[in-house]
Formats: C-alpha cells, structure tokens, sequence
C-alpha cells in the first residue's frame, strides 16, 4: 500500500518538465535541501547556477553522447555497442497484465529520462520523501546509454491470458550437446538490455528499473559485462574477447537496412504483428575455461578458433576482414582452416547469419573451484531463432574445437519489442494501450 | 616439471627487448604466426608496420597514459584513482620463501610490462607453447593501470620462518560491532591490487599474474570495482557512491608529501625497516542495504552522511569543500550535523586521517534475497592501523547511522611494501634479493 503511494507519487512527479541529470541534481542541492519551485525561480536559479558551471548545457537531448530512446526499433539492437552491459532477466509477480502494463508506462518514461541525460523523476525533492532518482549517475553523461526490453517464452503461459500471443516459433531453447546450464543463470519473463560508455550510468538505470518494478516483478538473474576496442574509432574496430581474439568480425553490417530488415527486424510477413519492427534475443553465459586455455599453444589456440590471434585474420589470410576460405588446403591436402574451427562452423556455408552484441564478462572467483568466473556472455538478435540461432548453435555445439575451453552455463530467449514514440510506451503493442 | 619449464621459458622470454603491447601482437602476427627474429629483422619490419598504423609510438613509456611502476613508493596509493579496481587476495601455496620470491620477481617484470602497456614476455610467441601474454590487452593503452601489492598477517604465521618479521601493530582487524563478516570475503597470505581506466586492461593484469603464481600462490577472494566522477578532470573530482552521495571529499592532499609522510608512509622510525616507505591497507567489502536506502527519505539519507546529497556540502553549508562546523546548532538547539552521522564521526576531532582509496562494486544479484548485491570496496592507506583505521572503524562501527544501510561482509588488511627500482623486486625487503 505504501509502495502503491509512492510508486504513484513517482509517476507524477514523472510527468513534470525535464531537465538534465546535471542541472536537476544542482538545482534540488540549492538552498542545501530540495526546494520546491515554481517555473520562474527553476529559471532564474538555473541561470546564475550556469554561470558558475563549465558545462552550461540545459538540453541534453543534443548531446552527442545520447542515443534517442524513441523510434520505430528500441535502441540497443543495431546500435554500435557501448563499452558496457548491465543486464537482468525479471520474473513477473503480478497476476495480471493490468500491472504489467503500468510498469512498462513507468520503465518508458524512466527510460527515456535516463537515455537523454536526465534524473529519474522531478527536480523538486521532497525531503520528506524518496529521492525520485537514486542519485549515483547524476552529473555523468548520458553515456549513450541504450535500454531494451523483451519478454521471455514464459510469460505466455496461463498467467496472464497471453497464450495466443505467443509468436509460434518462440519458444525456450533446446538443450544443445555440451550445455551445462544452471538454473540461477537462465531465463526469466522479463529481460531488461542496458548498455552504455559508463558503467556507472549502466548500473544506475538497472538498479532504478529494478526499483520501479517493486511489487510486480523481481530480479531473476544478472549480468554485468564489458568490451574494449583499441583503435581511434572504437565503433568501427572489433574488440578481443578473454581468450584473447578479435570477436565479432563477420557479424552483418547493422548500417544497411535491407540487411537488417532480413536478419533483424521481425517483419509482418512474419505473422505475429506485436513483434513488427522487434527482433528475438538469445542470450548466453559462457563461461571461459580461462586457466586451461593459458596452458595450450598459440598454434592450438589459432585453430581452434580459425582465425590468427594478432590480426585477426582467417588462418592464411593477412587480414581480418578478408573473405573466408573454407576449401583452401595446404600442400598436405589439409584445410588451412580446421572444419571443426570456430569460425568455419559459426560460418557454415553462409547462408544464415545473426546479429551479435557480444560482452566479456569477470564475475571474480568460483568459490567452488578457486578459478576466476569469466566468459563471454553472449547475445545474439535475430528475426527468427528456430532458423537462425538454433541452427548455428548446434553446429558448434556438436562440433566447436572451442567447446573444449567454453561452457554454457547460462540461456535464455526474449522478444524484444518494437520501439514507441513518445506517449507510448514499450510493449504496447503486446499489452494494450489502456 | 612442465609447469616449472613453461615458467622458466617465459622468464627468459622477458628477459629480452621490450617493445609495446601495440606494436608486439603487430609483431607477432607477421606471417600469421609468431616468427623467430632477429633484433634487425624486428626494427625493420617495425618500421613498415608503423607507417601503415596511426599510431606509430614504439616507446609507450613515455605515454600520458602510464603510470612509472618503478619508484620509491609502489604506485596505486596516492595515485589519484583511476576508473576501475581488480582486486585479489591470494593464499600461499609454496612451503618456502624462495618460491615465493621467484613469484615476486615474476610478477614484477611482468607489471613492469603491463605498466608501460607492453605484452607480458617477448615478440617471439613460440606456437609451439602458449602465449606469453593472454592478449586481451592487446594494442589498448597502459590506461594508467597501476599494481600493488601487499602481504598479510597470515604470511608470518609458523610456515615461512617469517615469524620475527612481523610488523608489532599488523595483525588482523578485531571484529567490529555490525561486522557480518564472511570468510570467502576475508583475509589474505598476499593481496594484489590492479587499477585503471580500462576495466579490461585491469582484468588482464589481474588474469595474468594469477597464472604467473600458478604452483606457488592461488586466489582466495577477488574484487572489481568503479568509480566515475563526472567534472572534466575526473582526477580531481568526488566520485558519488552507491548511495548516491559524493565520498571521499576530506581525504588528506596526497599531493602533499610531508603530510603523505605523517599519514600514509611508514617511516625508519616506526621500527620495521623492510617497510620504510610502504603502507598498510584496510580493505572492507561493505554491501549497502541498496533497496532499503531506496525507500528512506532524502531528509533521512542527508542526516545519515551529514552532506548535502547535491552539493556533498556539509548541512548547513554551501560548498563540498567547506569545513566541517561539528558544533554549529540550529534555532532549537539541535546539532545541524547530526553527531552520529558518517561524516561526523569520521571525522572525529580531526586528529586522525588514514587516505581512502575506495571503488563502488556491483556483483549481480543476491541468489539467496534476490536484491543487488553492491556496494562499496573500501580501501585506505595508512602508516600504523592500530592508530588509523581501527580507532575511526570503532567510531563508526558503534554508532554511524550509516549502519543501518551498510553491512560488512569482507575485511583484510596487507602490508604493502614500499617500490623498487628497476633491476629490482617488490617484496625483496622482506624476501631478500638472493
């Protein structure tokens, strides 16, 4: 009931003018508690607060460090990835969609706020209540933060009256040859995608969303990652994994649009029109057997994955993004690049690709085992995982050299959303614009 | 036996040329696998190689980026922080000293290596053994990344016949009043301690002398944290925590030697020579009552810390830096800054300062309450724990409002030895250059 009040609370205070993260923190610390101020004091406070400010931007929603939340497609998809990854798979505890409704309005308005640079909620703290955004982000740049909500198999069962929702071909994963999945690390109703520069900021929007669930859905597991690429232009260079690899290479070029249309974006020819303009996530904890793959050879390591450690390139080839030549033999009659390699299976004959959005993740020591916990967690979107991911997935798990050093440890699959505009919000086209 | 070789191998391999991370793997991948050169081979092909590069520096040591390794102190004390920690606590192994100072002397020719941003070990990856340098650094900048290390009170125990070296004052913390202390978060033979802005950078550093100490140490807890201060110079900024508040703003100046010399280093005087020039660590892993944080008012939240939320002032006071008036009442008599806030009994009567070096950490969720599990990792350097850190913990532990937010999960404490020169060891002060 009090929670009920306050979320409520929240949510108006929500609906007020916006201002930045920056700004908003400055103006509620004026007179050393949140005051509350009509438009024309916010104005005249503001100005004079600038002038002793080296960063005297009112409007975020210019910075080039800010993604727009809204738009036809949700935002972290085809986005270039960040340096981070918060992600968290929910379990709903409501009973009804009612519920679940409301707290996708709420995670929108949030969402947005955060995307743009701004505090979460109003600058007028009330004193006698909860600050309306945690705090810990405040002042930090947006961090092209990207926020990207799906729902998971799960939540179509009778819960909810969703049954008939559910897209036919979206459904839990098989068990795959080599799975050693633990149940705290797989799937979930709900997963909720944070991505951006700063962890920190990251970190903030996970921990506010998981505070605006309160009451309707709970954390179910989560995981946080990173990626680090070398060159000037981190966008455009592909960042090394744990074992040490250029990971990602051949992933298809997420600025066409045709491309993306085929292998992304759920299509209305597709048959399940809330889907329209979203696109199917899987998601894998991978957990990297990094102490037995420090002991193996250069020469080992290269062909397990097919590729040369320095460059990157296919074994044989001088560069990266040279072509793959699967049937080229050395004088031997051998293929230069292993079938059983990692990137002659995941390439198979071309005809399928994905879209992957891949993080390295270090989640300190296994207690058990006394080694560190780190991996890859991979994540992957697609139109269609029954002819995409899946068929992929058991190539490689019957047969990846790399399954020798790499264990799934975790699974999970959503439908990620199409985007809104703004007034709507994400998942309407699922739950109803009530 | 094949440990031991693959050691040797990899020692003598550093003992050779050094060239950068950037331009080694560059090296290494000519002619797709690690060739055997020679020193003229090396420069000239280097020098085709740079003119195709935008980055041409073959000579990272005097990148803006890198921190000097060597010196009279261990950097990573009063280094002003970086964005991330790695941290590890290691267990001895090796039933004799000389193990441990072999592991030492590896471990610092290979900081020295990661300091600078160069690959652990040399050009020449043999393919027929496993890389010397697990790569996932590679071409990314030193990133200021510092290592320091330290031993524990447990290293003096009956095993290594370094019983009459202990320090008197170091000795395990006493326990606390509030301490929820686990022992998978406690203690240490050894602590290694890496910092700096690229997470993965850190986590290289950390993954690499771990395999370093393989046969004469393991982990016992790791680590990771961040921390972000938003102005334009983050180094001189205060980061906020989790909690949303700015902390750390009365640290002493650790610019100002004189006062680093009272505060933080230990001096001839202090009676233990081999740690003239050293410090001693606290370091508490301090899980914070995240929701319920959430949930208490701004009021409440300003008069646990005593600051302002926005400005990190003092209550009653306008600007973070002003000073602490502990006995300033209000109009009905009452302290402004409440007397069991943090910021008071931190403080004290002044007469006591200790140098906090403290990261926020995130470790997912909570498997068993299904909350965040995060927090702070707080670190701080001082001369004499007995008459720093313990005194103020005890103030803090018996009545800071904070504790109701806050639990103690972890505590260690090193001593951390002073620097060495190049040619050098950390840890040959106590060890013995043999």
């Amino acid at each position: 009931m009090e929670q009920d009040k306050q979320n409520d609370v929240q949510s108006n205070l929500m609906l007020n003018k916006k201002l930045s993260r920056r700004d908003m923190l400055r103006l509620a610390g004026v007179g050393g508690v949140g005051l509350l101020l009509g438009g024309g004091a916010i104005g005249s406070i503001l100005s004079s607060e600038i002038k002793t400010k080296s960063s005297p931007s009112t409007s975020l929603n210019q910075d080039p460090d800010s993604i727009p939340f809204y738009g036809a497609h949700q935002a972290g998809i085809i986005t270039p990835s960040q340096n981070f990854i918060c992600f968290a798979a929910f379990d709903v505890i409501a009973d009804n969609v009612s519920d679940i409704r409301k707290m996708f309005q709420k995670w929108t308005t949030a969402s947005a706020s955060i995307a743009s640079g701004s505090l979460i909620g109003n600058v007028n703290d009330n004193p006698n209540l909860p600050p309306s955004d945690t705090g810990e982000a405040a002042e930090l740049s947006p961090s092209r933060c990207t926020i990207t909500f799906g729902v998971g198999p799960s939540l179509f069962d009778a819960r909810f009256g969703l049954q008939n929702k559910r897209p036919p071909s979206f459904q839990e994963l098989p068990l795959f040859k080599a799975d050693s999945l633990e149940p705290e690390w797989c799937g979930g109703d709900l997963c909720v995608q944070v991505c951006a520069d700063d962890l920190q900021v990251a970190f903030h929007a996970i921990r506010n969303l998981a505070r605006i669930a309160r009451g309707t859905a709970v954390l179910r597991w989560t995981q946080e990652g990173f990626q680090r690429s070398a060159q000037a232009d981190p966008k455009s260079a592909t960042p090394r994994n744990l074992l040490g690899f250029k990971d990602g290479t051949a992933n298809p070029d997420a600025t066409d649009s045709t491309l993306m249309n085929e292998v992304v974006w759920s299509q209305s020819i597709d048959g399940t029109s809330w889907m329209t303009g979203g696109s199917y996530m899987a998601v894998r904890r991978v957990r990297m057997r990094i102490e037995v793959w420090d002991r193996s050879t250069l020469s080992d390591q290269e062909n397990t994955f097919g590729r040369h450690r320095h460059t990157g390139a296919p074994l044989g080839s001088k560069d990266e993004f040279d072509t793959l030549k699967l049937d080229e033999v050395d004088s031997k009659g051998q293929p230069v690049i292993p079938t059983n390699s990692h990137v002659a299976l995941a390439h198979g004959d071309g005809s399928i690709q994905m879209l992957r959005r891949s993080y390295s993740y270090s989640s300190g020591m296994d207690l058990k085992t006394g080694q560190l916990d780190a991996g890859l967690l991979f994540i992957s979107f697609q139109r269609d995982l029954q002819k995409q991911f899946i068929p992929i997935q058991q190539r490689l798990a019957n047969n990846d050299l790399l399954n020798e050093y790499a264990v799934h440890k975790g699974s999970a699959v959503f439908a990620c959303f199409p985007g809104t505009t703004e007034g709507g919000f994400i998942g309407e086209t699922l739950f109803g614009r009530i």
